[in-house]
């Protein structure tokens, strides 16, 4: 007999994660306080009925780990999935595969004949901004295209044989619009630019402008400056591919996702070890 | 200087490869006799202008073979090319990449929100049908994205160490129809096919209906029965990526291929081994 939900222990979430469309993965071992379902405003829901609550679903560690929560994170669970999307954006962007699939779906090969040609993966200089865990996936990816692999990070990595560069550009002093226009045209007309970390650590107007002048032969993007909005001259052009920002979700990986928030929240309550537990840096 | 026409070796081409749309990579070494621009038909034109030809280009190497012709064919310049493709078109229809580009383009992201989960590639177990050059470079590609790999061929191949099957399927006594509806009921329906191959393999209309009432997850296909014709109820299906047949063309493999074939060329003239002579098995 499962136990009644009073003796259930507290998870409060303010806001839910978009798995939570795919059914609640927590009501079974946890008393879930769906905030963002009460007619109340916040601070009025905590204080009414989160008083006792221990856990927290949320995004944003930061500010949880100022305040001195313990946070466990996702661990490494989208790794393969976000890896997995951006050697699939750069696949699909060299080889034109949405352009062929409407250029098929227009009628078009029966009516006008060859499709024009795309561009090699295999061989492709490959730089990769950023060699955490999605990184080193993706780096292992393409080197099995027989791609040489290079990176850049805040610091340079010792385990690591690939070669290192210290800045994106000479100018790069932040993460935001790490990507300009000097970056875009050291690219040059037969580089593409893959995104699926955050819109805004490209410069977006500058990144269209060399999309529509073939300045860069073409991007796969999967996240955008200002998310659900994408720029409009995007929309018609032959050498993007486009994504809602889904490059983390595959149904596999919120399953796994689930399953490791529940294994964290379980660790907690029973006084263990977390198991994706966040360290400072 | 360059030699006067004539005393250029002589090429007889009889259809112009699909390549001769960007340029006549041979026009420079040697004397392209063009038997498709001719208004005589081929046996005139062969008697009164390729008598003393002794190089040809063409498609069809069995024929030259019986007739006891050398024969050099392309080698593995498209293998590269191929896998990428496949692979390229495994990730496109697991994780959507066409689907969601429309999805964006329609601007349904802004107006709907969430855009329907893909599936995961990294581990998905894979059976490649022939493990030649092509095979073996997608079996490689695909273990970096950590799959677990089995093959089917005629012969099981004593240098490779992945599980080796027989047959596709019980009934299976030649390639045509290979793929039937008891292997589309195997793959069920959280598995995908990508053919990069020919349209022959499958059994189109019996992958239609599976499609259609989802019996399995996708399709990628680059190759059709009919082509360029396609079955129609593939055109409105989210679940497939439609390719014009171009796995094999990306214009550094058409560069690598008319390289490849002058080379041949210059051999046979210069009394040399062919590069990629064709030898029977």
């Amino acid at each position: 007999m499962e136990p009644p939900l009073r003796d259930l222990p507290q998870l409060l979430v303010i806001n839910p994660p978009a798995f939570f469309n795919y059914g609640d993965p927590f009501a079974a071992k946890f008393a879930v306080l769906r905030a963002w379902e009460s007619p109340l405003p916040l601070p009025g829901f905590l204080s009414a009925h989160a008083q006792s609550a221990r856990a927290l679903l949320c995004s944003g560690a930061a500010r949880c780990r100022r305040r001195g929560m313990a946070v466990a994170n996702a661990g490494e669970v989208f790794s393969d999935d976000v890896a997995d999307e951006a050697v699939g954006l750069a696949l699909a962007v060299l080889r034109r595969v949405s352009a062929a699939d409407r250029f098929v779906r227009r009628g078009l090969w029966a009516e006008e004949g060859d499709f024009a040609l795309g561009s090699k993966l295999a061989g492709k200089r490959v730089g990769i901004v950023g060699l955490g865990s999605i990184g080193l996936q993706v780096a292992k990816r393409l080197e099995a295209f027989g791609c040489p692999v290079s990176y850049n990070s805040r610091t340079k990595k010792p385990s690591v044989s690939y070669p290192f560069y210290a800045n994106v550009n000479s100018q790069q002093t932040q993460t935001h619009h790490m990507i300009d226009k000097s970056v875009l045209l050291a690219l040059g007309k037969d580089g593409i630019l893959i995104n699926v970390c955050r819109g805004a650590i490209i410069d977006e107007k500058e990144l269209v402008q060399s999309l529509v002048r073939g300045e860069i032969r073409g991007a796969g993007l999967d996240v955008f400056e200002n998310e659900p909005n994408v720029p409009e001259e995007l929309l018609s052009l032959d050498n993007v591919i486009l994504s809602p920002h889904v490059a983390v979700f595959t149904e596999e990986s919120f399953q796994d996702l689930a399953e490791l928030m529940i294994a964290n929240l379980e660790a907690f309550f029973s006084n263990e070890p977390l198991i994706t537990l966040v360290i400072d840096e």
